[in-house]
C-alpha cells in the first residue's frame, strides 16, 4: 500500500481524484488538504460535495507545511493552482515523494512560458527538466522512470490524442494548419465563484481565442503548429474536440485509419471508432477518450471526446500512477 | 411621457424592466444607475447584458446621490437590495417621485418582520404604512393612489393568485394548512457570483425551509397560515407552485372554478387552465400567472406558473405602473 | 458464478443492469434480450449506448422463446414493459429461475389494481401472492426467500423511505395526510420517442394529478393514505421527493430522528442526513437514497432523494440479488 | 392590411411566425394550417404550445385544398416539410400569392441537388428560376421584387453572414477553404417524436459531416469551396459559428473590419462586436445575428451567432416581408 496525499482536494479534479484513490487496491488516502487560506479547510470533503458523503468522508486539512506530510506519504497529487503547485511540487520532491502535478506549473520546459501564460516567473528549471509530460497513451516509458509527473491539461489531452497519430505517421500536409475546434464544459473553469459561470449566464461562446495557455502547451508537445479555439459550452463536464486538417496528396483513408489503430489499438483507455464519432455523452463520467474520423478529399475531420475532469485531468493522472508503479493501466478507473 | 430612473439596472430584474420601459410608449428612461461602488458603474447594460446591444445602450451611472436624479424624473424603480431600496425610497418620495420598490423593503407593515427575516432594523414606519402592495390582479384601486409600491415578491406573487381565490370565497379548511411547495429558477437568487448558484452546482433542492422570508410575507397579505417549502430548480428562470389544500366539506369542483373565475376572469396577465395544469415552458420570458387546478374529494391541488423575474418582478412593476398612471394594463407587456 | 439473463436490456434501466452485473463478481451476462420486434434487436448495446463500447458490447439478442433461455439461466431481470413482464416472468419462474421484476406487473396483490391504473387483467394471481416486494431496507428477511421479486417504483421507493419509519413508529396525526410531492428526471419515462420527453418540450410541470399508478402502490405498501403529485423535471435522472406531514401532538424533533435512525443506521444505501436535506446531485449516479428533515411544531417536512434509474429501479433490484443470495448487500453498487 | 396563411404552423418555426405576424400592424393572420394528415389537425396552437394562450388561439386547420386558400390570402408562409412545400409552394403562387417559403425546395437553382440531397426530383424548374434566396442583408433589391423567397436555411444564414463579406472584398486566400464549425440548438431538428433528439440522449455531437445538405447551399450562394461541420448542441435554441480561415497576404484587422463595417453599418439585424466576440445568449429569442472576430497573422477566427428559429428561419422571413412589401425592415421584429 502507498500513502498518498492529495492536495486541493475540495475541487472537481480533487474530488474525483479521492473517488478513485479511495477505491483503488494499492493505495492509501492518507490524508486530503487544502490551502490553509481557503474556507473550506476543516470540513468534511463530503460536506461540500454530498455525492461522498459515506464514500469519502475524510476532512480537508489546511496544508501549511508541506515537509511535514512529506514525510509521513509515498506519492502526492496536486491538484491545485499553477502558482501553488510551483512553489510546493518541490518540497514534496526534495522529501522523495513521487509528485503528480494536475496544474500547468511543469507542463513546458520554457521559463518564458510560463511569465507570458501564467503570469509568474518559474523558479524551478531543474524541475522543469526533470518533469515528464503525462500524455498516458504516448509518454509510458518515460512516466514509468518520472518522480515528477505533469499531467496534460484537459484540451491539450484530447487534441494531442486526436492529431499525434497523424503528425507522427506524417500523413498531415505542412503549408496548412489543423483547426481545432474545442467545447469544454462549465467545471473546467473551477470550483470557485465567477459571474462567467454561474448558472444564467453560461451559454456557448468561444474564449481565449489566439492566446489560450493550452494552446503552446499543445504545440510544444505536437511539434507543429495548431489554430485552437475553445469554447465554454453549456454542459457540466466533458470536451468535444473536432480537429479538421489538410491531408498530405495521396494519403488515403485507410492511412489514416491505420495511424490511429497503429497508435492506439493496445491503449485501453483510447477508444476508436469504427464508423461514425463520437457524442460527448460517451465519455462523462468516463475515463476514456474516444475518437473517430471522416476523410473527404484531403480533408480530415477527427472528433475526439473526453470528460475534461477525467482523461482531461484525475483519471489521467490515476492512469499515470499506474504506469509508474506498474499497477494494471486501468486499475480503479474502469 | 414620463421621465424614469432605474437603480439596480445590472441585475436581472433591472435588465427586464430597462426593456420594457424601452418599448413603453409613455415612458422615457432618463438614466439607468447601479450603487456606486458597484463593479459594473460606467459600463454599458449592454456590454453586461449582449441581448440589449443596439436595444437599450445606455451606460451604468454610478448612483451617488439620490435628490440629484429626483429632481429629473418623475417615477423611479428600484431593483436594488432590500436594505438599499430602504434607503433610497425615501428620499425619491419625498421629492414626490413616484416609486416602484422590487425589494422586500416595504411589503410588510410589520418593524419586527424586517429585524428577523432581513436583518435590518426599519427606519420608515411612515413610508411602510403608505406603501401599497403591488400584487396587481388584487391591489387594483390602491395602486392607482399609491407614491410607493412595493411589488410582490416572486414566490408570493405566484402563492397568492394560486390562492387568494380560496380564501376570499371562504372555500378552505381552517383545520389544515395549505401545501405551497415551490420551484425557482436560479435567476431568482441575483446575479452575484457565488458557488450556490453556479453552473457544476446548481441541482433540484429544498432551501429555506421553514424560514424562508417569502414565508411571512405570503401569510401577512393573504391573511391565512400555510407550509411553504421553495425550491432551487435548475432551470434559469420560472416558478412553478404546486398548492395542496383541503376543501371544506361540501365544496365541489365547480365551486372552485367559479372562485378563480371570479377572481380572474377580466384580469389580462392571470391565465386560467380549464383542464389541465400549466408547465413552465408556457410562462416563461411572458408577463403571465397560469393556474390550473385539480379537485379529488376534499382534496384540491393548484399549480400556478410564473416567470420569476416578470410576474415575479419586473413585468408586475409594469403593470402596477400601467394601473398606476391609467395606462392599458398591458401596455408594452405583451 | 450465477448465469443471468437481462430482458429489456436497451432502456435505460436495462443499461444500469447491464452495467452493475458486468462487474458484479458472482454474476455472469449470459445474454442481453429485447423484444423480437424491437429494432434493437440484433445491434450490440455498445451501439445504442455508447458509454458502454469496450465495457459491455454484447448484442440485443430478440427474445422469442422465453423457454429457450429458462434452461441456461439461473437468475432472470425484467426491465421490460408491464405487459410484457405479466407474460414473461411466470415462463421463467416455472423453469426454476429467480426473477427481478422491474415493472409494476406483480407490485401489488390485487387484481382490480392492474385493470385500473396498468390496462390489463392479471391472469397470474399465484404469482401475484407469492412475489415478494422489493422494498430492500424493508422487506430483507421475505427477500432471501423470494423466488419473484416486485422491484418498487422509482416513486414508491422515495416515498416509502420517507414515510415508513414514521408510519411505523406511529408518530404521524391521522387526520391529515401526508403530502408528497415529487420530481423526477424525464428517463423516468422510459426511452421511447416522444414529443412529451422530446428535449424543447421538457419543462418543469405536474402530470397524473390524483391517478397517477404509483399512488396505490405507495398507498398498498405503506398502509396509509397520501397525496402523491408527481412533477416532470428538466434534468435527466434522478428524483427528488418533498413529503409534508402533521406529527401527532407531543412528538418532538427527536422522536422523529429516532425513527429515522432506527430504521435505518444499519441499512448501507439510506443515508440519512444529520442536518439539513439532500439535494439531486448527491445521488444521481450513485446508488443512495438520501434523507433529510425539518420540524416546526407539529409540521414536519422529509426530503428523499434518489436516482430513479438506480434506487429507484436498477441498484435496487441487484441490492435484492444481493440479499436474496446472500452476497454483501452493496456488492458491484458502491 | 395583408391577409396571410401560415401552413406548417404547429411547427418550431411557424409558431414564430404566428407570435410575429399576429403583433404586425400590416398583417392579419387569416389562417393557421397544418397537413391534412397531422395529428395537430383541429387543435388550437395554443394547445400545443401554452406561451400562446390568449395570444395566438386560432385553430390549426386541415390543409386539404390550397387553391382555396389561395383566392383568400395575399401572402403565405410555408413552414413545411421541404417537399410539401414543392408541392404547396406553386399552387400559391399561380394564384397570385407572394410566397415565403422556409423549407429547402428553391433555395439553390439546380436540380440535381435536391435528387442528391433532398431525395425528391424537382418539378417546377421555372419557379427555381424566378425564386429569390432571401439572405435579406445581401439581397434587398431582388426581396422587393419576389414573388417567391426561398429563406435560407439556419446553418448557411449564419455561414454567408459571416463570410460574404469577405468573400467580396477578396480578402480570402484561395488555397486554404474556410472551416465552419457550427453548432445549432435541439429545435433546429424540428417537433417531430425521435429518439436522437429525446431529453436524454441529446449531448454535444458532430453529424452529417461532409454531407450536410447545407453545405451546398452554402458554397452555392457564397460562390466560394468551403469545410462545414454543423454539431447537435444541448441546448433547445440558437447557432454559433466558429469560422477560421486564411487571409491573403497583406490584408490587415482593419480590412477585414471595414469589410464588415461597409456590409453592415446600415443593417438593423447584423450586429457588429467592435470587440470581442459574440455568446450564444445574445441572440436567444432575439432576430438578430451578432457577429465579431479576431485576427492573428494570416488568421481570421469570425464568430457569428444567432437564433435558428429566428435569425435563421421565422424573423428573417418577416424581415423580407417587410423588405418586400416596403414596411420598415425591422418591424414586428424588434
Amino acid at each position: 500500500m502507498l500513502n498518498t496525499l492529495i492536495v486541493g482536494a475540495s475541487g472537481y479534479a480533487g474530488v474525483e481524484l479521492a473517488t478513485y484513490l479511495n477505491r483503488h487496491p494499492h493505495m492509501n488516502i492518507t490524508a486530503l488538504a487544502v490551502s490553509a487560506q481557503s474556507p473550506d479547510a476543516g470540513k468534511l470533503l463530503s460536506d461540500l460535495h454530498p455525492q461522498l458523503k459515506g464514500i469519502v468522508d475524510l476532512p480537508l486539512q489546511p496544508l501549511s507545511d508541506a515537509a511535514e506530510w512529506a514525510d509521513k506519504v509515498d506519492v502526492v497529487f496536486l491538484a491545485t493552482a499553477h502558482e501553488v503547485s510551483h512553489d510546493l511540487a518541490p518540497e514534496f520532491l526534495k522529501a522523495g515523494c513521487v509528485v503528480f502535478d494536475l496544474s500547468g506549473a511543469f507542463r513546458v520546459n520554457d521559463g518564458a512560458f510560463y511569465n507570458q501564460y501564467y503570469g509568474f516567473t518559474h523558479q524551478h528549471g531543474d524541475w522543469l527538466d526533470k518533469a515528464v509530460y503525462g500524455l498516458a497513451e504516448w509518454q509510458h516509458e518515460k512516466i514509468k522512470e518520472a518522480q515528477l509527473v505533469a499531467v496534460p491539461g484537459c484540451y491539450p489531452t484530447a487534441s494531442q490524442l486526436a492529431l499525434k497519430p497523424l503528425v507522427e505517421a506524417g500523413l498531415l500536409n505542412q503549408d496548412q494548419w489543423p483547426v481545432i475546434n474545442a467545447t469544454s464544459g462549465v467545471s473546467g473553469a473551477g470550483r470557485k465563484a465567477s459571474v462567467t459561470t454561474s448558472f444564467c449566464e453560461v451559454s456557448l461562446q468561444p474564449y481565449g481565442i489566439f492566446n489560450h495557455r493550452h494552446h503552446p502547451e499543445i504545440v510544444a508537445h505536437l511539434g507543429t503548429p495548431v489554430i485552437f479555439t475553445p469554447h465554454l459550452g453549456n454542459f457540466p463536464r466533458g470536451i468535444l474536440a473536432t480537429v479538421t486538417c489538410r491531408l498530405k496528396p495521396g494519403v488515403s483513408e485507410q492511412d489514416v485509419a491505420e495511424a490511429f489503430h497503429n497508435a492506439y489499438h493496445d491503449k485501453p483507455l483510447v477508444r476508436l471508432y469504427k464508423k461514425g464519432v463520437p457524442a460527448l455523452k460517451g465519455v462523462v463520467g468516463l475515463p476514456f477518450c474516444d475518437i473517430g474520423f471522416a476523410v473527404q478529399g484531403e480533408h480530415l475531420i477527427v472528433v475526439a471526446a473526453e470528460d475534461n475532469l477525467l482523461k482531461g485531468a484525475s483519471s489521467q493522472a490515476v492512469q499515470c500512477l499506474n504506469i509508474r508503479f506498474g499497477f494494471p493501466e486501468t486499475l480503479s478507473l474502469i
